[in-house]
């Protein structure tokens, strides 16, 4: 029988099991390196996803594998680290118990629970399945497959107003994820396709930002909101805002009486916290996201923290944002808070340290918030640019992606533009591709 | 409404159909760029398939994109081209009509069908849930996932007899792609995982491949065929010849009387003619494939072409074989043959122009047969990843491809390990991720 390389972790010391291989699980197992603890880190997937440029493989721009990197791998080299691929079926914080589906279960004597967000549609579920989200590498290929399919079909398709069905998008949520969605768009159609097809003009499809709020990029100053929007513009993105969606259905967005067509719709507007937290018993906020204490514990049980988006911060009066670097940070922190606590201390109050707030848009458009610096345009571009690239796991990743980068940047190609699947998901309209 | 960049092309010219854009058609395609047609290249995918490379991405060493290109990118600049994404219900010979799924219907002066052949089991289709085959990117992905998923299974099983079950691989088939499968498989196992899990070794599993001839790679020479089995032998793999597989289920595959266990199993062993052809109403041969005449035009209707996997040509008393250069050769002719026509001469007949057989084993490991020159091992290894880094298709494949592959050479890891997918299809065992 398969013997383990080495003797398995000492059983006698602690045992942390940090559910959730994002950006907050993998920096609190990587703050435990040097701890007198075993680690069992559990995530439904394989690999640790690099979400920043999620919306880059939905768009074709990168493959899958140049933004994520199999959490074993990351951390192979880490010997208190065991990785478990299962889903969590629910915690037991009396009995310290983590459940995992199938019937296996882990206890814990340290609990980091970082499930992060899902994509929520505020209880109209049936907007699902004409408008999907964008969380998983599962959704960004289902995603690619939609947009460029509808291409497919707009010129497959006889009837002029069918036609143009197919070439009418929009994306729900002027936040970064949907404002980075209508930007390369719209660059798609411009440019990528051009010259590919011989019965439509990709140029001619509408790209629809549709935000419910007053402006796009609402987390950043009036200003780069504004910019964004120009740019947005710039690069044939039609912005609606103030324009709360009432219904989405196959024929396009509703708001109020007005109907925006569209035949592809793509969901960036809301996130809910994993349903997972509400194993916990303890009350959650409306977007079912833990209120931790200043450590990231939860009030009835110190041992079981919560970090990432799944978690709910005040920090002067104001949330801490559900970004990357937050979520880093507070994984670091809670490793320093276990490490305290096995020293007989206790922790420190967590304090995010804001480093600034980027977003990109498309081609050479972006904007840039470091307090008390702000920027747009190309040099924001390509500021986004080099910190992306920069904080890529993986050397390798780092090198691909530039070199797909400065590919797609000089030939204006997408790498990435293989429809993948049987096409099932796409809206109706003529049979798709078997 | 959307207007075509230029007047769709004239309808008076002969109208040329290509169903399939694979090596056969996508050659013929271009071996009509000058001629007085308009062409339609019809495909159920959007893209052309470096069939030859299709095993590595199904063993995680290359990304789908790296292997796969948009018909319409590669013929974008050939005006007298049409690429229509749509899935071939039918022929209809006598009309001289192409039957697309949803209803519409092309109708065609000349036609090539060039659909190539799918994986086979020969009447035991219930052997297809336990053995998937690869022929497609979706094949490859699902075989990565299971693959990978057999892995984290082992590593997450308690139970020692079930836990060596999921180590225990199977290969069926000693063609080129189970030879490719099987050594890069073991190569995974020994070198790729090592130190990444805790609980198993995943050197200690055994991969099996399973042949029912006297010998692997039956269209190399004996020579090569032996060097080949010592080859798979160093990497680790167990070679079972003469063992034809009369059964397979979740125990593994049943030879006769004796049971080989795998948990994994894929299948490389047989394949067919895709059903398309039955539609011609002509007679097939015993695997689906038509029987052509020299000119490869099929005897009842001269304007219709077959080429590639789907067309069985005889030559010199042998077959020409169903590698991807037969098929650039065919869609080459056809396109010959059609211009040869319209300028009112007739075709002449196929000649196959054999330069040689290449098949790779794992890392330093393949076999070359260039008629007179024959050689296997490192320098062999070496021609193989020249031949098809210079044959792949784009520049920026070429280029992304050999990064992958450098990094690969050095690192022993493989670039990309993601599993993806919801891991349905994985074979019974403890509920995967989802």
């Amino acid at each position: 029988m398969p013997q383990a390389p080495q003797a398995a972790l000492p059983p006698e010391v602690p045992h942390v099991v940090i559910v959730g291989g994002g950006f907050a699980g993998l920096w609190a197992a990587r703050g435990l390196a040097h701890a007198p603890v075993r680690i069992t880190l559990v995530d439904r997937g394989n690999h640790h996803l690099f979400q920043p440029l999620l919306y880059q493989v939905a768009t074709a721009g990168l493959s899958a594998p140049d933004i994520a990197a199999p959490l074993r791998h990351i951390l192979r080299r880490q010997r208190n680290v065991e990785v478990r691929m299962a889903t969590v079926a629910a915690i037991d914080p009396a009995a310290k118990r983590v459940r995992l589906a199938g019937g296996d279960a882990l206890g814990f004597d340290y609990l980091l629970l970082a499930t992060g967000a899902t994509h929520a549609y505020f209880g109209n579920d049936a907007w699902a399945a004409h408008a999907p989200g964008l969380k998983t590498l599962d959704d960004a290929l289902a995603l690619r497959r939609r947009l460029l399919t509808a291409f497919e079909r707009a010129e497959a398709e006889p009837d002029p107003t069918q036609r143009a069905a197919w070439l009418d998008f929009a994306i729900v949520g002027g936040g970064p994820t949907g404002v980075e969605l209508a930007g390369t768009l719209a660059e798609i159609a411009r440019h990528t396709l051009r010259d590919e097809f011989r019965r439509i003009e990709p140029a001619t499809a509408r790209v629809r930002l549709i935000e419910a709020g007053p402006r796009v990029l609402p987390s950043f100053p009036e200003r780069l909101s504004e910019r964004a929007r120009r740019q947005l513009e710039r690069l044939g993105v039609e912005v609606l805002t103030d324009a709360p969606v009432t219904g989405i259905d196959a024929d396009g967005c509703h708001l109020g009486e007005r109907l925006v067509p569209a035949r592809t719709v793509v969901w960036a507007a809301g996130v809910a916290a994993s349903p997972l937290a509400r194993t916990l018993g303890v009350p959650l906020d409306r977007a079912g996201r833990v209120p931790v204490r200043p450590d990231l514990s939860i009030g009835a049980h110190p041992d079981i923290f919560v970090a990432g988006d799944l978690a709910t911060v005040q920090q002067g009066g104001r949330p801490v944002p559900g970004v990357a670097p937050a979520a880093k940070q507070m994984g670091r922190h809670v490793a320093r808070t276990i490490r305290a606590r096995l020293g007989g201390g206790t922790g420190t109050p967590f304090r995010y340290r804001d480093f600034g707030n980027l977003a990109t848009i498309g081609r050479q458009a972006a904007v840039v918030d470091l307090g008390r610096l702000k920027f747009s345009g190309t040099l924001a571009w390509w500021f986004w640019l080099v910190a992306h690239v920069f904080f890529l796991i993986g050397f390798r990743n780092r090198l691909t992606v530039m070199l797909d980068w400065t590919w797609a940047y000089w030939t204006w190609q997408r790498a990435a533009r293989i429809i993948l699947g049987t096409g099932d998901d796409t809206p109706a309209g003529p049979p798709g591709p078997s």
